[in-house]
Formats: structure tokens, C-alpha cells, sequence
């Protein structure tokens, strides 16, 4: 498996946080040849590009980047400025208690059509994306059932699979793991995730430069998540977690 | 249903086309107050815009301009400009012999998925779009069972419609009929249909000003449209049709 030139391509989406850093390593052991879609959407988080083209580039992986403006459409704690991150939600409560205002409206679906169309145009008939029904948010279009009404509408929508015989997978193979499970499988398969992003909310650090607030649902999750999986979480949070 | 406050608000995809502009007719009959939504997404035949912006004017329409890149994908002759549009293919080959170089991929799919977005963060549950499986150019995103299944995605997929009781209903009330029967229909609702567009490839018009090619597939599925309807095409397409 180790000559790339026989293996088939497949789109991974790539944030730069744990569950999408494991999905590309998984990709890989699944015998595919990743490319990844990177998606710059105005995300208040805007730093997990960087963070999503640094992984990229340290594994050699193709990643193209997605411009798009969601920021316009808002609706989000993720995407508007007037609407605030929950912090320090006990940790049985996040999920549990209804969906976050870090939901962003028809999120994946956006994502996913335009993973869509790159897949048609370059040929690839695998999409994977690192959706997760345990350890998640309560987002809706994180669900099983959601992944696999979209594999069926876009198994209707295209060329590719209508006329070309391409016919599209959705992998989703995080869905129905806990996050410490996730850390311990990117464990194994040598994930290094000193490079990911998490934080919804980053605040300035020490040095100067961003650093996670330790605060929000995702930091939470992410805290929890290397806790339970017995490995030492790599990432500097902010002292205080107050904003400067 | 004069009273614009006791209508419900609908979404309506408006390219600025013959069938988008009848279909906004059409929601305003089936007694919803609509919101045009226009997609600039790199197409060759951006003019589209204009048309559509226009319409929404003149008809008191509020309108919202979706801006996406379409383009940086390609693999469509409306996205790139390496792929040329077919010209002066005989009216029975078009639909019925393939799909052409003008589809472009997962375009009506990007387009749901922001429309998806728009309806949860206004809270409106339907949305118009003009899709047509007959007199077509045999696109796969334009088929009743391909909006079907988007219906059941869209439901899936959002926090409205799985915790906020709102159902989305896809409208596609132009899916079964012949262009000649969509033009008839509104003629009969009063459309102008001087204002709308459909041409593909505009080429310099006499006056300097952009003019239809008269020989892409929809400039003759749109002539052959009114010819079949008996109704008198308003529009002024180049002389020769050549490319100056």
C-alpha cells in the first residue's frame, strides 16, 4: 500500500481539528489517496486553515481550499459576531440539551455539494467526512441518517453517476465513535496532533499569537476526549480563558 | 391575497431565465410573498444577474445576491472558458442524446444547500426552484426524483426542521410541463418576459451592448418556446450570430 500511484483518490474534508486530522490518517489506511478540501467559510475560527494546511502539508496530502461566505448568511455563533460561544457547559450537557448556537445553518450540506461537484470533476467517487454522532455538538447534519439521505440525492444529482458510472461513497467512519476513541485510533496510525485546532473562540496567548480558550463546547469535547483516551493533550490553552 | 402581511414568505431561485422568472410568478399565485435568491457564481453568462436583479425590481421583489465560485471548479462550458457551448444542435438532439458540456456539476445541489441555509436562518419552509425534466437540456439535477431526495436531505440536515418543527417543502411546479406550456402559464400571470435572459454565450449586440446567440441550446429551447406557444419572442439576438 505504500505506492500511491495504485491507489484510488478520495476527497477527505479537512477542518484542522482532531475528528478530521484522525479521518485523513484513516483514509490513508483504508488504501486511499487523499485529497483534501479545506473550507475557509468566515468562520470566526478562521485559524484552522492554517492549521488544516500545515497538516496538509507535513503529511504531503493535496489540499485545495473552498472559498466560500457563510458569514453573510450568519445564523451562528460560528459566523456572526452578535451571537456568543456557550463556555463551561458541564460536560453532560453539551449535546444533551438541544442544539448549540455553534450549529451553523445547513453546514455540511453546503460543504458536501461542493465536495460534491470537485468529486465530479476530478473523477473521485469516494468523499469522506468526519462527522460524529457521540461526542458531538447535537448537530443535526452529524446523524447517520443525514449522510446517507445525502448519498442518495447525490448519486441522483450527477453526471458522473448518471451517466459516467461513478457512483459516490460517503465514509463517514467516525460517526459512531467517542472522541477518545478517535484519538486512540489516530494514535495508532501515528497522528500527530501537536498541529490540530479545536477552539471555536481563540483568544490571544502568552506570546502573542492565538491560543485556544479552554472554554467552549469544542475545547471541552477535546479536553475530554484526550483525558478519556489516557493521551496528553498537546494544545496551550489561554491561562485565563478571559478575553484581552 | 393582496395583502402581502397574511402571505407566507417562499424562497425563490431566480436566474433571470424564462422559467425562474415564471416561476416567481407562479409562488405569487400560489399566494406566497417571494424572496428571489440570485447566484453569481462565475458563469459565463454572468449577465444573468443583471436580468434577474431587474426583474426583482420591477416586480417589487426583495432579492438577495448569493456570490460563490463556481468557476475555480470548472468542468462545465459555463464555468470555464477551455470548454466550448454547443451551437446550432438540431431542437430533437438537444435532451435526448446525452448530457451537454453546458451541465455543470452539482450546481442545483450548491445552489439548495445555500438556499438550504437561507430558509433556516429566515425561518421560511419552502422554496421555489424552476427546474424542468422535459424541454431540457437533459441535466440529472433537473429530475423529479433528484428533488425528492434533496427534500428528504434538507429535512434531515437542519436544525429548523429537526428541532424547530419547520418542514421544507421543494417546489417544483414547472418540472412536468414543455417550455411552450411554461410560457403560456405566464403569459396568462402577466410575466414580461423582455426582461429575462436565457442566452448562454452572449455575443456583442449591435449597439455594443451584450445580445443573445440565438444558437446555444437555450436560446433555441427558448425560441422554440415561444414559437410553440404561439407568443411572440421579445428578444433581439445577434445578427449572424458570430463571434466578433
Amino acid at each position: 500500500m505504500t505506492d500511491s500511484k495504485a491507489r484510488r483518490r478520495a476527497l477527505v474534508l479537512l477542518s484542522g481539528g482532531v475528528d478530521s486530522t484522525t479521518l485523513l490518517a484513516v483514509a490513508r489506511a483504508e488504501g486511499f489517496e487523499p485529497t483534501a478540501l479545506v473550507f475557509r467559510y468566515g468562520q470566526r475560527h478562521g485559524i484552522e486553515v492554517e492549521h488544516a494546511l500545515e497538516i496538509a502539508r507535513a503529511t504531503s496530502i493535496e489540499a485545495r481550499v473552498v472559498e466560500l461566505d457563510l458569514r453573510s448568511i450568519g445564523g451562528s455563533a460560528l459566523t456572526s459576531d452578535e451571537i456568543a460561544v456557550p463556555r463551561d457547559r458541564p460536560e453532560a450537557e453539551i449535546g444533551a440539551s438541544g442544539i448549540p448556537p455553534t450549529y451553523v445553518p445547513a453546514r455540511n450540506t453546503v460543504f458536501l455539494a461542493y465536495a460534491l461537484a470537485w468529486a465530479e470533476v476530478l473523477g473521485i467517487g469516494d468523499v469522506y467526512i468526519g462527522v460524529n454522532a457521540l461526542d458531538y455538538s447535537g448537530y443535526p447534519d452529524c446523524r447517520p441518517e443525514y449522510i446517507e439521505a445525502f448519498e442518495r440525492m447525490a448519486n441522483l444529482a450527477s453526471k458522473a453517476s448518471t451517466e459516467g458510472g461513478l457512483r459516490f461513497t460517503i465514509h463517514a467512519p467516525l460517526i459512531s465513535k467517542t472522541k477518545a476513541e478517535i484519538i486512540r485510533w489516530g494514535e495508532a496510525l501515528g497522528v500527530d496532533y501537536s498541529r490540530t485546532w479545536s477552539c471555536y473562540d481563540p483568544l490571544e496567548g502568552a506570546g502573542g499569537g492565538p491560543a485556544a480558550c479552554g472554554r467552549c463546547d469544542s475545547c471541552l469535547l477535546r479536553r475530554k476526549g484526550f483525558r478519556e483516551a489516557g493521551v496528553a493533550d498537546p494544545t496551550s490553552y489561554a491561562a485565563s480563558g478571559e478575553r484581552k
